[in-house]
């Protein structure tokens, strides 16, 4: 059976006159977009063109909800309560997947942003209550974010699909967490060896920790980086490869 | 055929630790509540409270969107493009449809909000990509607001439904508009005029202006405010009279 | 030698259309008023309403800064860093500083907001960074903030002057912490009973715990809350018991 | 006499994780920075940045005030009350005054941006509380704009010195106006023309409009925009051709 695997990546992060990343070239290699609503970044003209680009692109859209944030572009822990993160996340997915209609789609699963993304990985009630939300709005979307999680049991136990995430050019640690950035080996900014790690997760479904343990994910996503300098250049390198080795590239939604 | 009036009003204007207006009482007065979407007002919790609101009393939910500012509460005039104006709208109505959903409820028209009801009322371009965006979303949602106005035409033109709105605590000219804030007659404040006001309007289907002629109006549903002092007792006072003379009081949507 | 204390509030908390407490009333109780700058409440012209008040009133101003958290009105613990919270204060409090001048008067001292002055009381790396921006703008101003915390001791170690305040409405537990809003005797809602625990900080400098033992505090200043219900009359009998027990009532700045 | 001119930039536009421009570069070539005070752009670090870079490299700190609206990048006219526009101007020029101060510097003048900037050209009212407020925080500092404005007979009758700019990329009309962008002739992206422009600007005090008449304004300082393509480039042309005719390039203030 030929191996599959979706390849996701954040986009639609700029905010007004601001701009961020190559979204125009991430379009044109990702299967999933992970599309900002408005809460760390994403305004009304940004969400709508992101929508369009995944509409013209065959991309499916994701919603990408975040802290409400814009001056830390929800990266910053805030502890905001859980069922504001869950009110929250009905006012992002519902807001994108509103304006996705304008371009004939519609929001197809939901990947928290940032310190969010974090925040449920680890915090029971915050994921049980935004899972919730995510199925009161739809129950059929699926919730992408980290293997072995709160937020992937959360999303188990409300009967929802949850898809797994796994990061091409980012160091694993023999738990399953990522060496945190600033670490030796923390990222991997090499188009070739990233792409031998996308190889190296999807052949065999996981990956050579930083300590040379094996830690399994499982992964259905590959997730791409798409606002740092080289990362398009990553982008097209794993997805070269990938194909290359003849797996095929599909969304999981 | 006994006359029928809806009786509408802005709630849910309350945001994060700063709260206006009594909108319990309100909820149990009108029978159609426009609720603030987040961009002038109405945070994700008040949101969601409105809703449940909306849900417990029976009340008709509408979206009430408004320009991007927060600190002069979508009364000022701003230059946002009607491109962004569209775009916003989407974001807006389908944040508070998204949350109403978690009260079993849906949002079932649209009424602009202060700065953007008076541009919508006078400029074609962005009153024409509003109703669209409306229509984009979902066609059957009537649009609430000033009679012979460009947003009624726009609502006409696109095919959907417009449903027209008078006040029962502002004077108006001869011309139809309202007496300027600050002009003699401006704004009515006994409970007792305001409850006749609202009878004239309905049994007749028009005003008496400023000047002593007289303004038609064919009105489908009152105004009635909720954030100044007295508004809970005009409010009431109009119900109690206009039931009292046996109009039915209904929701128009 | 006449006992002396300073009575404090946070007060110009409003923004834009909304409005909290009775700043009126209570610029008439107290002679130090802690104002928003603007981050988690108090817009351009509700600062400069403040200021014209602390001026009007004879009021010592003193700059209030938090974290830039309207929708949580600075009550969230936000992971801003420390350089950003030093940053975050010199724009704070230069804002009303500027905006001071216009009513003929300065900022004379600072009081952190919310979940950032909870931060500075913990956080040694931040109260330093928060003291040192302090000192470079003005190293005659003071800084107000809870006994024998990192704040104080951050103060000292630049060389400012460190003001200490207590609760009277706040039940303190024996490490001279407060109760936690929502166990027993976490606040004081009775005036007497309010007025009789300020006597006791200021005749004994100290308080009795929530377990009968003695909290030392050597409270240079009071605060009075002004935001909840009955907070003036608490105010108002605090400042009355006091003045009736012969304590002068002066600003500590 | 050698002739001198100044040459100013727009600079600090960046938001949090948003950067734009190459602040960098234009720090190396103009002689006084407008640094954006956090209304339409600039947060704290940013603004600590901008003020650093004008320590290090010798250029006059400026502030750019604007309308509260980061989302329009404070290009959209927005009806702030003249009143508010000054309360506003005082919290953006000591927020950044402040900021400065860590720096070892101060502001040295006062550019509205965007549609402030027009709204005060045109605008005599606004134009006079914007100039008493500034004359308020410090009446030794200049106000730069645009020539024959009511922001320069505000500020004249204000007894505050005004410092008139002119834009060595855009085309003026006849009457002094810029030609509106979108139309013929509005931007001069070429290197070499800017820099033709700009000596004929400090040379003869004017330019030639598009009709081929004669506009004359005076400039004590020329405009360098520092956020489009190209825009180092024509920096960097328009400052070497005035070093190379021997024009003195000099701060104004």
């Amino acid at each position: 059976m030929q191996p599959t695997i979706d390849l996701n990546s954040d986009l639609g992060e700029s905010f007004g006159a601001w701009s961020v990343g190559d979204d125009d070239a991430m379009f044109r290699v990702v299967t999933s977009a992970n599309v900002a609503c408005g809460f760390h970044a994403g305004d009304a003209l940004t969400m709508a063109r992101s929508a369009a680009s995944a509409a013209r692109e065959g991309v499916v859209l994701g919603a990408h909800p975040g802290y409400r944030d814009l001056a830390g572009f929800g990266r910053r822990a805030l502890d905001t309560s859980p069922a504001e993160i869950a009110a929250e996340l009905l006012v992002q997915l519902g807001a994108l997947d509103s304006v996705a209609r304008a371009s004939g789609i519609r929001v197809r699963y939901v990947k928290a942003h940032g310190a969010l993304y974090h925040r449920l990985a680890a915090d029971a009630a915050a994921a049980r209550l935004f899972v919730e939300a995510v199925a009161a709005y739809d129950p059929t979307l699926p919730v992408l974010g980290p293997p072995t999680s709160e937020i992937e049991r959360a999303t188990d136990a409300a009967g929802l699909r949850f898809a797994r995430e796994a990061f091409v050019d980012r160091g694993y640690a023999a738990d399953g967490s990522l060496v945190p950035r600033g670490e030796p080996g923390a990222v991997v900014d090499d188009p070739a060896a990233a792409a031998d790690r996308a190889l190296e997760l999807v052949e065999t479904g996981g990956i050579t920790a930083d300590d040379g343990s094996r830690v399994e994910l499982a992964p259905d996503s590959l997730c791409l980086h798409g606002d740092t300098p080289g990362s398009v250049a990553i982008a097209r390198a794993v997805r070269a490869a990938l194909e290359g080795a003849g797996v095929a590239i599909e969304a999981f939604a």
